[in-house]
């Protein structure tokens, strides 16, 4: 690792005296303003990384502090801002673009600034998620957390993600990620994991950006089968017989899990499943169905919340908690998915707005598919399948962008109805 | 390349007729309009790879009239901008922040937009490049021109670039860009460059973006010497014998090229010169001196400009450009790089500003160091040392950066006196 | 794998019927008479693998059978080795190779021609595993085991081999194999792995050959500490704090496992020592001492059948079973160590033989350094060091080679006086 | 590179003067011995690396020494021999194998000692080139060679092996050794290497083996055409428009270069093309044809040697040296290619048996194919295209070995007819 060899060389051959950010004793702020003052880049990179280590052994407290002080004291140079509204006049594209650079927030400059130490990005994204943990109770960090944001959006640019497999032989240190990242389906250690990446009728792929080639930033489980499954027992039910993946006929994606809370907003499920689609149909040409079989973890929640008199769910029962009906649970997910809309007219369930933004496609619905505590605490054990038809994905994204057309199969339409 | 696969495998499966781009006829304004109108991932990628290709395939003036359009109608929307200039308040950071996003110009987004499409890092900055080549006829684009660097600049972060050694492993397809890109000391060919990278006793380091892997960014060459070279031909001569490296005891930067126009303003070579400098100090320990061998390119024109009364001549005679006399160069030169300065303050010459700013000691002067034709033409063939002395650049740097003191050995002192 | 896919291309186009494997209905020896006969080497990559999938499909009783045809009818042509013999006169120096050549029992060509099999080598060894576990109920196979030996040791040539570091980053495929194959203090899970291959004070080296890249051949672990330990538990305490690497001063080899049974006589572990030695030190120059904490496997099943008038144990006692006390265990074990022998006058201790010969001292040695049940049950709980000092070792391998001298440390010697 | 490093460990910490090489002042074969007596694996390793260096700095005349020596001094040990057979009754297999041990010449297993020496495989092939030079002068060598080969065999064998694709991505070191190696159609340079290499009509796949990862063992160069081609310009010519690989439907092998003299006799061309045919099938499905474009280096011979009555030539026109006609010169090859045998009864041409051998068809004959020097002088011009038809190798290979039928067109047919 070159980066941090020259790292460490500056820091043998810097006198330690000699540079600005042992003045401060550790006071974050300053060694911010310090770091923006630095044209010298070896001192920058000194300063900044002890930025960084300073940062990360504070405890909580003065985390906020430091997160109140950058959203106040890196804000807009106000002067300046000033100076290129007075400037600007309609019709002066330079004069606007002027004013745009002077309403930079200083915050923005010194996050790109952080990020030229090596490893930096990484960090970077964990103390954003730190920043994330702390906005319900403090909304005026919102803009700082935007400057986060605009820059993560910028630099997790799609362009810039590779996809990779994971499987038996990637590295351990990327395969304790996965384990600790899983968020749907937990993998309950090395045997289970080793069953989903290396099993013959079993993928994962993951995004991975090359400043953090340690990190996935996203990944999907994928099960070849010669069906489509109902329940995710059938997927992971140990000591089952893999499937010749040759004689596969459909890829069901069962899991997906984002990883890092600090990239929050920054979206890369979508590519994930097409680019997934194509790899998998370039490597299996026998593959004719592209499926998830997904959760519905609003499914309760909503009905929880709306009363007897919601339209969505006049003329359908309710299931018993001890003994879910199947045909009942079925029926009260077919009318909730199908109608149940927020404010903006997308679909209340968040997992059935994530696929049926992407085109997918709501294709089957199953009871007693998920019997898990949370699969039953959150939809009565309710499984959904969505379909990703590569032919109708840009139509089905069309009609749901626009008018908030559900695409849906003929059976679960009538589902629906019932 | 799953990347490549999964965009043809979306041109494939897209009907063509379905989507928007085919529309416009190959308008390329009106398809960036529709470009960042679509929100379906997958057509904008198939779209924004169109915009690329129209791009390249158009002519000059097709291109300069992209870029005016782009200047013109995907600048700051004018209506949020005056909304958010009035709804701000000095001292409402998150009004400036708002501020801030509103006035963003609808290029920037465009051009990260188009950066999602496989591959496109290394076409924009070829976009670039030939936007910067219009700016003198049309200066009104330096806006447009700015929201690329601005970009860029957060793109090529330090903290993305990658060190690496270039030597006779290298794959062809890299080292015949070295070849193509050297810009101080052509190479003539696989011969020469052979001799550059594989000699024992010569080095060659590039920066490279993970984006753009077969491309280098910036290079330096150097050589392992046993004492610090005046003449460039020391160090190119055919047939001389290599020194075994681990008797070196100065490394001489003989050669730094800038290899992507469309990067300009995006500063590598500070960090790569120091970078190299920690590489090789631990790969030979024995090395005690790093040097440049570098021209003084803007001499000659200096002395055309400057009338007989300049200060910085006074005293000084000019060489003869026939026969320049060694004496009288290395006096003329002394006197230029230690006093000629630009209305900042700056050094005059760019290659010694460069090196200054570094925070570099200006430590010989060579007459006859370079006889080609264009060492004689700029600088009657003075070539000039600058040391890298790791314990003195922070100090240096700090002092040119803040008076404009340029340091230099007492050998270089006492010749500009004389 | 272009092997894989070219095989598989060859199977898919041969007609089965057409090639002569198929006739023989799975006799293994009849299908291995056509091996040796085939001309064509497409027909005969697919004959190989075919009689290698046959043999890994036949239970024990076939495979033995297989092994008695194979000593039997694929020996020495005797025809041609009478007729070589008879041709032959002393002196005759072309002759006698021609002799060698009509000597070559048919085996040692079946087993090279079995080896083009894309992925055979891995599957040899593992044939010659099953072979020497019929050994010794059937001692006329021991001429069949020396013509795997003969080529194994030929194959892995040392210039064939290729030292990797395993740590963390190794693939989960390997290190799974890794967890199998240690022999000497069991790895219990890949918390305990992650600890021993991951945690800054400690490595993990092996040897592979590139025909097996998957599959270790042997390795041995290492413990970077500040003193030399005299027990086992020092090194694999869990919840034990790490040490800077950079202030390690002893290098411990902690267990060395061969790993492949089928590889027996083919010997690696002196290599193996004594390249970790070279590469710890340009790694770690702080490093100053090298030593093994080792097992005594052979003490206690000498002392049982040691006669009590044995010399060796002339006046010393023999430690309780129950709570043995460690200078006896420790006075017992030096003389053991220093002087019990086999009848070629090297040391009766396994491991001691191992270690002296490859030229290190016995350096130390420890009551209860390795409680477990079987360091107990072998040696009362001793543990030993063997010092890898690279300045003796040429010198202590050829005494113990000549002379048998066992080298010592002054403290050792004073204890085996006692 | 460890082994390099491990090795000079050894050398720096081994006083000089403590191993015995230096005692020999030189002398090869005493060194040799004192080698095969060394038990030492560390002084074995330095005493083989001196063994190596002092080869390759003698001259010639001492190098043709030093192979007498091996020859001599080290054959067979005769007393140990004689008692082998005196020890072998007939049927006595185990006895049989180890008069077979008794035969090995110490030859064999002072090269097997040498190989361990880090990089010693080149080493040692290069220096079975030298001895190879020698034997036609020296026809008692061959049994010393035989010994090389009998290892060599046994190395190189084709499990080890591993098929690369060269291309413009390949490190320069090992694309300036296919400039180097090409034997038929000399590459002029780097920029007719990048054509033959980097047009995406061009493939070059080469065998390489682990221990000489940088040296090719064998290649052949393919050309995608869209017929079958009659002359070597077609495929050569500058500036010619590459052709869609896409669109392509013939593959044709228009060179095969065998790298390694040193390797002569262990053959590998065979595999080679039944690879590059299974993985160009894999990656270019549309192919439909694989041909070679050969030429006839043994026509002109044969001509010259047979006398007018030879029946091969009977009714048959010689062309004319100065205007060859392209009938005359396409009827005497057919007749040559399919007529003139050597005494075993297979092709006269070198190139025709090799690839009947491997079961391939002649295919087609044409004249003014070669316009060269070199293929006006061998073959009046003549160009040939044999065909591999993976449905009919196997069965054309067996025709030939068994009844030396050559597989032939029925226009070749008609042409040899006329």
């Amino acid at each position: 690792m070159p980066e941090r060899r020259f790292l460490s060389d500056i820091l043998r051959r810097v006198a330690f005296g000699a540079w600005p950010g042992a003045r401060h004793g550790g006071d974050l702020p300053e060694m911010c303003h310090e770091l923006l003052g630095e044209r010298s880049e070896a001192s920058g990179l000194v300063l900044g990384r002890e930025i960084l280590d300073v940062y990360e052994a504070a405890d909580a407290e003065a985390r906020a502090s430091f997160f109140e002080a950058l959203a106040q004291a890196f804000g807009v140079d106000e002067a300046a801002l000033e100076a290129a509204i007075t400037a600007w006049r309609p019709g002066d594209g330079e004069a606007a673009r002027r004013l745009h650079a002077a309403a930079e927030p200083r915050s923005q400059e010194l996050i790109r600034v952080l990020n030229r130490v090596p490893g930096a990005t990484a960090r970077l994204v964990r103390m954003r998620a730190d920043l994330l943990g702390l906005i319900k109770a403090r909304p005026h960090l919102r803009g700082l957390d935007g400057d986060f944001r605009h820059l993560f959006a910028s630099w997790f640019n799609r362009g810039f993600l590779e996809l990779r497999r994971v499987d038996w032989s990637t590295p351990a240190a990327v395969l304790e990620k996965i384990i600790a990242y899983e968020a749907v389906h937990a993998i309950s250690g090395w045997d289970d994991l080793r069953a989903r990446v290396a099993d013959p009728d079993r993928r994962l792929f993951g995004f991975f950006h090359p400043a953090m080639p340690g990190e996935p930033l996203i990944f999907v489980e994928v099960a070849l089968m010669d069906r489509v499954p109902g329940a995710i027992a059938e997927i992971l039910a140990e000591g089952r017989e893999p499937l010749d993946p040759g004689a596969a006929k459909v890829a069901v994606f069962y899991s997906i899990s984002n990883c890092q809370k600090g990239l929050k907003g920054i979206s890369f499920g979508n590519f994930l499943i097409k680019q997934v689609v194509a790899e998998l149909s370039a490597e299996l040409p026998g593959l004719e169905t592209f499926v998830t079989l997904s959760p519905v973890p609003g499914l309760r929640a909503f009905v929880d919340a709306a009363g007897p008199d919601d339209p969505v769910l006049a003329g359908v029962n309710l299931p018993a908690d001890a003994a879910p009906d199947d045909e009942t649970t079925r029926r009260l997910a077919a009318r909730y998915l199908t109608q149940a809309r927020r404010d903006g007219g997308t679909a209340f369930d968040p997992v059935a707005h994530f696929h049926l933004s992407n085109g997918a496609e709501l294709y089957d619905i199953h009871g007693a598919g998920d019997l898990s505590d949370a699969g039953r605490r959150n939809a009565w054990g309710v499984m959904v399948n969505y379909l990703y038809d590569p032919v109708k994905t840009e139509a089905n994204h069309r009609s749901y962008a626009h008018d908030g057309a559900v695409a849906m199969s003929s059976k679960v339409r009538a589902l629906a109805k019932k």
